[in-house]
């Protein structure tokens, strides 16, 4: 970034920080990077990192451009009643992602977690630390982490048919009628009975 | 294939007729690929793909190189008790996939499905074609289509948490307990209430 030996301003800084955390986490995963070594490779002071983008979950989130931080919406709908919170979870993520001016970064982000290891190990500890962890400490149910897990697949496969491969009529289903069906589904895997193991005789 | 002058033998000419079929399938779609056009691309008779790979169904399934024929899979399933037929698919499903010697050939087409538009529309036209359209006709329902597309967005979601991106627990529960978790949802989506759509105040 200082090729050209001119100092770059501070939209200059904050995409060297972006460019290194980019790939501290697809190089290293979301669990092993570090603000500090990001800093390093971004040649800054830790203190302008955590200045601009916060902890390393806010950097992340801004380094794959997603619209809105999930950690932050899923605090906002786990604080609302449990049982409806199945219904709130669709509606929300629903809600976002319909309204996306840009959907290409998430996009994007499962592209690159589908094609390539590296950055599916990189999304896959983002979701288990921050985003299943997060439901699991809520829940607090020794099986809290396969709920959270059920939950995610749901999610993931929503965006999928509805976004990525479309599907219809599922991606021009209206949001609520869409919600409508899936909300029953994450309340059961989040509080609901996850059934018995089948015996075979 | 003829490059060497050699007369291909029958493992050449099977060959030859695959490759012509991935690059119709790709090119062309699901639906505008034809057995002909398939034929007329491997410079064979179009009853030689027939007499080789069945319909434009089976040799789509020989092409893409999954390890078991879905919609034949499918058929076996939706032929069983109604009241079963979400528990089934889930264990079917899970059988299938945890115990493919080889999971690379459907890692592959989910792969190129969510990397690039025209393998996202071949899959989509077959997935919708063939697998939606025959829970549709088996359900009879007015929604039928919008039910059977809510089952592969679980399916799909759950082939992403457990085998691609490997979310744990998930990943390595053991499959019974998984179809216990996951069966009811896809229930519900075939046979069961969708619930209202919500109304704001």
């Amino acid at each position: 970034m200082a090729r050209t030996g001119r100092r770059p301003g501070v939209s200059g800084t904050r995409e060297a920080i972006l460019d290194a955390a980019r790939r501290a986490f697809a190089e290293q995963g979301y669990q092993q990077a570090t603000v500090r070594g990001v800093a390093e490779l971004a040649g800054v002071d830790p203190a302008l990192v955590h200045h601009y983008f916060g902890t390393k979950q806010e950097l992340f989130v801004a380094a794959v451009q997603l619209p809105v931080n999930p950690v932050e919406q899923l605090a906002a709908v786990l604080a609302d009643d449990p049982d409806l919170v199945g219904r709130r979870l669709a509606e929300t993520f629903l809600s976002i992602w319909d309204h996306a001016a840009d959907q290409s970064p998430l996009l994007a982000l499962v592209r690159s977690a589908v094609g390539d290891e590296h950055a599916a190990a990189m999304l896959r500890e983002f979701i288990t630390e921050e985003v299943l962890g997060q439901i699991a400490r809520r829940l607090g149910s020794p099986d809290a982490r396969l709920r959270a897990a059920l939950v995610g697949s749901q999610v993931v496969g929503l965006m999928m048919a509805r976004y990525i491969i479309r599907v219809e009529p599922l991606a021009s289903a209206p949001a609520a009628q869409v919600a409508a069906a899936i909300g029953p589904t994450l309340q059961r895997y989040l509080t609901g009975d996850l059934g018995a193991v089948a015996t075979r005789p």
